[in-house]
């Protein structure tokens, strides 16, 4: 008898009679994830899978056992009574930590930790939703993927997923829907019930009424403007949505399966992570990961480091390379709308290159989510906040003066 | 500057400031968990805590770190051949294990890991619903505060939940709902979309169409049969959900914190845990919790060995006496349904025991959820499964003559 199987070796390959559309979870299990939903999950054979994954149907808390290897958080000390010049002028770390809504802050300089901060709010060890850093995150799989030889960033999207035939992705590359340059006729229509705004996050299950529409659906419904792709840095959520759809279709495998065989063990993460999904499993790549400050700091430190962590290489070299400080378009970022934070900037596999001398690169997401990597100072800045607005131009300003500040204080 | 709040201690203190229906949790935030739902959960303030707690508001993915203290599994070996005798003869463990539709299981013998089993769905390390077995788990916690002198068994409920009153629980003590002695007007009626059990299911978010009730709303709807409280055993989950607001109301402290601070922590868990809540955040403590089967094993020998685990008492041991072998009414047994499982037995603090020479105790959920211990031989075994009925008396008694005879071969 066999000992037993064990994540992730024994579960997560490939077999080989996976194709594009039959994935590995269908191989192992019979049936597909989008067959286990509210109306099946107790049913057999539903429950082989279910009965182990009850947060991907039903809302649930949390419970954390003891941090892996113990880790204790590190006050940052004397550093938050100094001062930092900003905009308004100059202000001590630890006031500009409360006044831009700060829950939780790692800072690790060449790999070691400096210290962390939780507001009274946050205890260390506490999972926070990164929102649109999970793109990033999500970019990383993809440059594994193409690492392993099994994604093509340069592939028309209906390589992988030929039902975009007919929607906006049906002519786009992947490497469009990657760089945030496909043609996408999609506002975000905050007020408007019926625009595909509010279908959307309806889809994500992040809004009341949702559970009618899945999320591939609703993806699959947008439309294309007349400029040709490629040619303007449109920032739109749905295309990274779009992402977590083709690393699986590629792969095989779910998002979760990739993020924890390829991304999270071989990291060291001390802390589980998770990702929201919509009715039928899909992840919300575009935004809907939680993990610790500590182990977001991992990943930044694993770009830092040009791919690798403990030793191991996790994702090529040159990929990041490409991601961080040689790749991406100028002229498209500057015919969006956010050259006016990175002035010199531009935008590569879903990381921002800040165009600053220190080859600054960063994570972003809405209400003050900061993964911030100075490979100059050797620095990576972790912030995880809950400002009010989801966006807040005035503070970006101040948040980035902040981090190239505050990366050569420590 | 102090250094940053760590878990538990400095966050799940009651502040004096506590008393009954003010939570620690509305002290420490200044809004009550019931108040952040999909409608707001993106709005300040309740993104303070909802960023940090997003599976509670939409189903999540989960993506483990590794095992604490690196944990592996251990086979079975030859056990697996080995024959125990059954109603329907004799047949090997292993054949039992996939007859049973077994998913994981580890046996303990004298605290040490004899062996675990997994199918090849279920990883080792994975989490695994335990449905009504999270009913002994509260049961554990309110020993543990009655430890401490803040909850009282024989109290009325409507000491903790004074709008219990004009429902079935506004007459009954909290004894009643612990030994499920409830006179309670509330039968499993599947087939009826307008019923109670509908309802229920629906406010537990656990079905299609919920959200509209919360759980607690549902729970306080239901009324009593004309049969004095205490007399039947009758097993109806609500009064487990309804246990699980009365430790919150005692302690001020929501379920999740007590189970971290007072269980899961002390017990030494390597794995997370998780519960499902309801559109407020209240825990289906009848039925909602998932773990791994080692750490089921390890709450089934902290209540073998008297209350204590890693040398630490956790529940007072005269407690855990009560319930495992001295307390309950026989008489109430034997006028419920379930006698024939154990002719002998009682249920105490929502724990089964066997009245088996052995003085055998168990916490038994649907779909073949089980923790059975074995005093005379210091066997503890966790068994998780994904059984296609609901309830299966036939197998059940096929269950409970298999760890009897486990218990004696290992």
């Amino acid at each position: 008898m066999p000992s037993p199987p064990r994540w992730p070796e024994s579960q997560n390959k490939i077999p080989e009679s996976v194709v594009i559309g039959k994935s590995a979870f269908e191989a192992r299990y019979g049936f597909a994830r989008k067959d286990v939903r509210l109306e099946t999950w107790r049913l057999s054979p539903f429950n082989r899978w279910s009965f182990q994954n009850v947060g991907e149907l039903v809302p649930s808390a949390h419970v954390a056992a003891a941090l892996s290897g113990g880790e204790q958080a590190k006050s940052l000390g004397t550093l938050l009574e100094e001062k930092v010049s900003l905009a308004g002028g100059s202000e001590t770390v630890g006031s500009f930590l409360k006044r831009s809504d700060t829950d939780g802050l790692t800072i690790l300089k060449a790999g070691k930790v400096v210290g962390d901060w939780s507001a009274p709010h946050m205890p260390f060890g506490a999972r926070h939703i990164i929102f649109s850093i999970s793109k990033s995150v999500t970019a990383i799989l993809a440059g594994i993927l193409e690492g392993e030889g099994v994604f093509d960033p340069n592939a028309p999207v209906t390589k992988y997923i030929p039902e975009a035939k007919g929607s906006a992705y049906g002519d786009a590359s992947v490497r469009n829907v990657l760089d945030m340059t496909v043609s996408l006729d999609f506002e975000e229509a905050y007020l408007d019930p019926e625009s595909a705004f509010a279908r959307y996050r309806r889809s994500t299950l992040w809004n009341p009424g949702g559970g009618s529409e899945s999320l591939a659906a609703f993806l699959m419904t947008i439309q294309r403007l007349s400029e040709p792709h490629g040619q303007t840095y449109r920032y739109r959520s749905p295309n990274s949505d779009v992402l977590g759809i083709l690393v699986e279709r590629a792969s095989g495998m779910r998002v979760t399966e990739l993020l924890r065989e390829k991304l999270w063990l071989p990291l060291g993460a001390a802390s589980d992570m998770s990702v929201t999904v919509d009715m039928e499993g899909t992840a919300r790549t575009a935004g809907g990961m939680s993990m610790t400050p500590r182990d977001l700091a991992r990943i930044g430190e694993m770009m830092r480091q040009g791919g690798t962590a403990n030793g191991r290489r996790i994702v090529p070299e040159a990929w990041v390379s490409d991601t961080v400080a040689t790749g991406g378009s100028f002229e498209a970022w500057q015919r969006g709308t956010m050259a006016f934070l990175f002035p010199k900037g531009r935008y590569r596999n879903k990381w921002y290159q800040t165009g600053h001398d220190s080859g600054a690169f960063c994570g972003i997401g809405i209400h003050g989510q900061w993964l911030y990597v100075n490979p100059r100072t050797e620095v990576v800045i972790a912030k995880m906040s809950s400002q009010p607005e989801p966006v807040d131009d005035k503070l970006d300003e101040d948040l980035v003066a902040f981090f190239e500040a505050l990366s050569g204080m420590v």
